[in-house]
């Protein structure tokens, strides 16, 4: 059997703004100052688990997209990496479905299976979201390994998180018995959690973020979404039969429902005992906020995007997160403070209004900026 | 007799850093969004009293200002004004002298005064900061009128700003009986005063702040300069009396004793009865720092240095001050932030910390950002 990733690229990640925007999602963006967009770090995480990747992510990214495959491609058939010495990962296939509209995660994740299973019936298929960050990518590898083989097994097989916090920001899944060794049962995917019942979930030893990474076979996701979905099974499969007929492509799509692949596949099958869940600690976050993309880069003033670290000075002003564009930045005696300058803004904030961010692209909307959302 | 105003443009104002540098003072800078540099300002304010300007200014600066004031008498030459539709000011004959080095305002006025008097010896001078600001310019007007008429009685006059707060930041003037009505004999200068004793000056009713504006005749300035400091006198006078002798005035300025005008001829001079004031309110400010340019616009979010107003979105934050170069800047969130955008750099800093921003360009330095300073 081989393994073929699948990466819905969507979603504007708002309280991101304006590194993360409407027309260049955080997915597209170097928030890390790796070197690399987060989408290219996850092709590269996948690259050597993954025979094949397919990206399925809107129209108006797909030109963004392609673009940013096309320089990895390069990058892998270029020599060593300037700045590790280590040859970079074969990223092998690269494909790309635009979707003509957003129709949530299950359909795009969905068409995209029914695609690999046409070349290979036998495939074993992972979709991992475009925006997400991993530090342990060993630990991220063993995870996924152990999830393929819990697929092999005819599992939906998902990566649970070990939570490090009480997070009331994700959904969390409930294990259940172990299957074999580091692969457990999936009693329940229950939904974001208020934060007594976090703390209880928590202390409880027994449940793992959601992370929405799923593993398995093509012919498992297809026929389990067929019981549960026969009109977007359907539909899914007349798209990948006529593969290649832009015509059939929009029409079918259009009718699809909008479900996201929890609530389509995960949560009844995971009731009747067929979803197993690989529960992993590896340093991830979905850098969803100012606060979280803080604690990632490990407290320090961060810098990228073309920034360079010089280009930041801090005097006085512990705590603050700063992305530089072009020019330098000096903040002095403002505590946690957030100072973001892009292309053609510059944004200050502080992590005490982290998950307020999300309320300025409208504001600025308000105020006639509707240019900088 | 005529009055001739002398302007002496000095000092970096490092604690309006970026807006003011050592390489760009604050007298260069619009902070005001007047559309004109604070010395511009200064000029067009002096305009319908003086019959000539002498700017004396660092070697440094003597390009920049030599633009500003040939951009000023451009502007005097042509129609109407684009934005009041008044006509502006004929800014009279401009003058530049350029010191060699710094040696303190003595000198400097004493010298454009001693070039004066060479083509008016009867001329009535007035000396003016070049990066203070005056919203009320009706009130500087009467107040300038009734300086002249003091110096015309052979006192040195000086403005005196009625308090509006128990300031520690200036000197004060302590009146003593009427001259004239309006104007006032001066018992002393003071020092910057502890806090109670502002309080205590601003309860009496009988301080101003000493704005540091002197209007004289050219004779008694220069007799008085004799009678206390002989020397200075002698080698002011004698690079006047060989006026574009270049060679005399490097000479001579190298030997002339480094002194303020207060503390030259005002102090000792008002021990004798021979100071006047003229106690004016005319919405003055020396924009010291980022907390007086806060309160001169008035509390709103200010824009300036090549920004339009719609560069400024400012959400949750009350109390900011924002100047922008190229960039919109928005602001979530944040109390009394300061956000300066200037070419080369973004200062991000809070009205708590105004007073402590003249050790930023010293932290820069440190930091290895010279070229920031």
């Amino acid at each position: 059997m081989s393994f073929h990733a699948i990466i819905p690229a969507g979603g504007a990640g708002t309280r991101l703004w304006p590194l993360s925007r409407a027309s260049y999602p955080k997915f597209l963006v170097d928030l890390t100052g790796s070197g690399h967009s987060m989408l290219q770090d996850t092709v590269l995480r996948l690259a050597p688990l993954a025979a094949s990747t397919t990206v399925v992510t809107g129209a108006a990214h797909e030109g963004a997209v392609r673009a940013q495959l096309a320089e990895l491609a390069g990058e892998a058939g270029g020599t060593q990496s300037a700045v590790s010495g280590e040859r970079e990962a074969d990223v092998g296939e690269l494909d790309v479905i635009a979707e003509p509209t957003p129709r949530n995660s299950m359909p795009a994740i969905a068409l995209a299976a029914a695609v690999i299973a046409r070349r290979d019936p036998e495939a074993v298929v992972g979709s991992f979201a475009a925006d997400h960050v991993i530090e342990d990518e060993a630990a991220f590898h063993g995870a996924v390994r152990a999830a393929i083989g819990a697929a092999e097994r005819g599992y939906v097989a998902t990566i649970g998180i070990t939570p490090d916090s009480p997070a009331t920001g994700f959904g969390y899944i409930h294990e259940g018995e172990e299957i074999v060794p580091g692969v457990r049962a999936v009693r329940a995917f229950v939904e974001k959690p208020d934060a007594p019942t976090a703390e209880r979930y928590v202390a409880s030893g027994e449940y793992r973020w959601n992370a929405g990474m799923f593993v398995a076979k093509v012919s498992v996701l297809l026929g389990v979404l067929a019981k549960y979905h026969p009109a977007l099974a359907a539909g899914v499969q007349a798209i990948a039969d006529s593969w290649g007929d832009h015509e059939v492509f929009l029409r079918e799509w259009a009718r699809l429902e909008k479900i996201a692949i929890d609530h389509a596949i995960a949560e009844p099958l995971a009731d009747e005992g067929g979803v197993a869940v690989v529960p992993a600690a590896m340093g991830w976050s979905d850098v969803g906020d100012y606060s979280s993309l803080y604690a990632m880069v490990d407290g320090h003033v961060g810098v990228s995007a073309g920034g360079v670290p010089q280009d930041v000075v801090a005097i006085d002003s512990p705590g603050s997160l700063v992305f530089t564009h072009s020019k330098p930045v000096v903040v002095a005696g403002v505590k946690r403070a957030i100072i973001i300058e892009t292309q053609d803004t510059i944004f200050v904030t502080c992590r005490e209004y982290a998950q307020s961010v999300k309320d300025v692209p409208d504001a600025l909307e308000r105020a006639g900026r509707n240019d900088l959302r």
